[in-house]
């Protein structure tokens, strides 16, 4: 298919230099207006090697306003990066609302190099396209822009034109074998890219093929097309989500069903939980020794008691191996990407463990209530939450969700508490009151995303927690176990 | 010293409870208090093995909002880390303004380390303090509030928590020679941090040594400690510099001596240029291998000719290798710390190149002469800036940084050609018009910037830019020719 697409009809010099002069104009004219925009555009730009991917990027700067664009690079694996899922080095070098991020050779380069070695037979192959796509689908539905070019060159081209660099640089030995590979790889290296193009062309992230054989026709190309998309995202020509029926429908309700523990004496209490600290300890630290990262996750309703929860962990993993996120407000940093950003920043190093206090399931929660988030975004949030955490279990990340319930009088009680002690009065606003009256639809919503966001690899635990100190040692053990079943493995 | 220094009294049962309730109170009112200011606080955490660190940090948690303290350890060097300056981990992680930042160990640890395995003699071990002192200063002239802690106990009390917590956590062999190696050099560590005291002792960043003997008293210390310094702060009770007698002085007019070039033709130009880029490829290469990583800044009057040098500087330079930044106004995230902050973050990695559209120089130039920054501010940017590159000096980082330098009536027909051609009117705007009125204030910054900031390893090219040819050839044959020195050594 690459090998026969329509060449590019070549364009002569006037011609070139009458539609760059045009080109100019409206790029620095679409490049300041897309400055207001709320979410980058993405430009993957991948191809075959002697194409000119770089000097295409080159020539570009020449072209457009450099400080609204951001350039990267993913050839180079830092431990950072292996230690994390693959995607992780991705959405890291997610510019701003407003930029142009060009991904040199972006996800593909990776997925098309190990089914080549055949590290990744054909099935894991399109299992990998299929994660691309996915994660396009769900930055493009989420207003970002993305376009992915191939540059292409016929197979006679690629030859001269790794022979005239190995003249022209006098390059060195690996250079020119690296040159050779390619080469006699380029079917192999084509056929691949035509399944990836089939497998992951779509109206969220389409291919675009460029024709490198020709400097002047390549270049105008590459230009036409990043203005052409970055018109359509000025537009808002982009899809969208549907927002009919999202919600009504009703869900298994977990929560009123769940039955509250006695009262748990103090020195039981005691007791247990210096034993469950005394046996975490070590635990977490062979974690550490086998690479084994984890997330812990809290939600609840408000004075639910996960700050206790949280501190009582903190003693049992040492300082240097956890970090604590709670999750406010989004920064305008945060506000100007997909909401899923930030937590993927915070996907910790190998033998790591990150907790947070509340979570990217704010999305379907606080988000959706308070109508921070329009229906048809937040509604997308469960495929998304479900997505980013089969990314973590797919890398080996233990992730453990805790929901922390009380019933309505137990928060009451705690409110007016928390109301009287002078040291606590921080904790409770008007905020949390006028939460309170909606107490019903957070109850609905907490059902909905028990259902929907359960899953093999990640499901949920529900605390009864009227009682504290009953629900602090749920917490504890359900955590020594979890890390007990997976260091075992 | 810290053996002999007055214990703390011991405090009752009665009198912690008092005093926590009060400490609980006026903490919680602090912290919400310095959300508003424009700095951080720091507190570096450090004292002898088993003094009880982690657990004061974790009981802290327990007192304070953990929303706003950011916790950082230091003691897993990542290879993104090991690759630039030692402090570079430190401008990671400073926290935004209004935030408290728990440092554990901070940059101590690492030194009194080195001194004590003889890796760093007594010369080197001051040398690293009194950069320790520098650090300090800088960050706190700027706003943020730094005090350092030291958490002690006696020998004999170390030896009996280590052996204690050896049968509680059933602790593998591994940390029991750890444990051992601290007890038999109780005295040498004592030594060192004695010497780290008297060497970095001083307003801007005081030492308070916390007795932790006893648990009640060493908690309610810690916390007062913590809303003594907060206060400070709070009520801008911080050392300040000096603003009088810093402008009028005159300094060598290095421009208007500056011989300009006559025109190059332009096919010596292009046949120049291919040679110098040919050149230049394989020597960025080089220099990836050897792990030799630059930084290439760019500074000039508007319009003369920067983006032009970098573009052919990247004709040269893999898109893998190299990135360029382009320097326009802070966002609040960079608004929110120190302004050395985002420089720092753009320290590349081993062999690889940072090219500067302008640099950390705005400091002493726009935000001086625009009075975005009042003097006593601006003014200290000199020697922050030297401290900076002596830095990037010792790490073995390659910094050239270039002048540009036009005469006014060139910059007046570039103004001009600007407005007239479509595609290069972005470029100009009447804040460039009113910047040109300045331009006599501009020579004489620029004449104290080389003054000051002219050192044997970052010294400054004046590049004669008159003729745009000429200057692009002088810019790749200074790279060209520092990468062929650096590379030789």
């Amino acid at each position: 298919m690459l090998d026969s697409f329509e060449k590019q009809k070549t364009i002569s010099k006037e011609e070139y230099d009458r539609e760059l002069q045009r080109l100019r104009t409206e790029l620095i004219n679409a490049q300041y207006e897309f400055k207001k925009y709320k979410r980058p555009m993405i430009v993957v730009l991948t191809g075959l090697d002697g194409s000119g991917k770089g000097d295409l990027v080159n020539f570009m700067a020449d072209i457009m306003d450099t400080r609204m664009i951001e350039t990267s690079t993913f050839w180079q694996e830092t431990d950072e990066e292996k230690e994390r899922p693959y995607y992780f080095r991705f959405w890291n070098a997610m510019p701003p609302g407003g930029k142009l991020g060009i991904y040199f050779n972006g996800w593909y380069e990776r997925c098309i190099k190990r089914h080549l070695e055949g590290t990744d037979n054909a099935e894991q192959f399109t299992k990998k396209l299929e994660e691309a796509a996915d994660f396009e689908k769900m930055l493009a539905l989420d207003g970002t822009v993305i376009v992915k070019m191939w540059a292409h060159i016929s197979k006679k081209e690629q030859k001269k034109r790794h022979e005239k660099l190995a003249v022209k640089f006098k390059q060195s030995n690996d250079i020119a074998e690296r040159a050779q590979w390619y080469y006699s790889n380029y079917e192999k290296i084509t056929q691949s890219a035509e399944m990836a193009y089939k497998t992951t062309h779509n109206e969220f992230a389409p291919w675009e093929i460029i024709d490198c054989s020709d400097r002047r026709t390549r270049e105008i190309r590459f230009l036409q097309i990043i203005l052409d998309y970055m018109n359509r995202g000025l537009k808002a020509e982009l899809p969208k989500s549907r927002t009919d029926n999202i919600t009504g429908l009703s869900f298994p309700n977990v929560l009123d069903s769940l039955k509250q523990n006695g009262e748990t004496d103090s020195k039981t209490y005691r007791k247990e939980m210096d034993t469950l600290v005394a046996e975490l300890r070590p635990l977490a630290w062979e974690a550490y020794k086998k690479g084994l990262s984890s997330m812990i996750v809290f939600e609840g309703w408000d004075a639910a008691g996960k700050g206790g929860c949280i501190r009582r962990l903190l003693r049992a993993f040492d300082m240097r191996l956890s970090k604590v996120t709670s999750i406010a407000a989004p920064t305008s940093e945060e506000l100007s990407r997909h909401y899923l950003w930030r937590f993927w920043r915070q996907v910790p190093r190998a033998g790591h463990i990150s907790i947070f206090d509340r979570s990217w399931y704010g999305r379907v929660l606080v988000e959706r209530l308070e109508n921070i988030t329009p229906p048809g975004d937040w509604f997308r949030g469960y495929s998304e939450i479900s997505s980013f955490e089969a990314h973590l279990a797919d890398r080996g990340v233990l992730l453990l969700k805790f929901f922390l319930h009380i019933s309505d009088d137990e928060q009451l009680e705690r409110f007016k508490e928390r109301q009287e002690i002078p040291w606590k009065q921080h904790k409770i606003t008007d905020e949390d009151w006028r939460n309170r009256e909606k107490n019903d639809q957070y109850k609905d919503a907490y059902n909905e995303m028990f259902f929907k966001t359960s899953t093999r690899h990640a499901p949920w635990t529900i605390v009864p927690a009227n009682d504290k100190k009953a629900a602090r040692l749920t917490v504890l053990r359900s955590v020594k176990e979890a890390f007990e079943k997976a260091l075992a493995k």
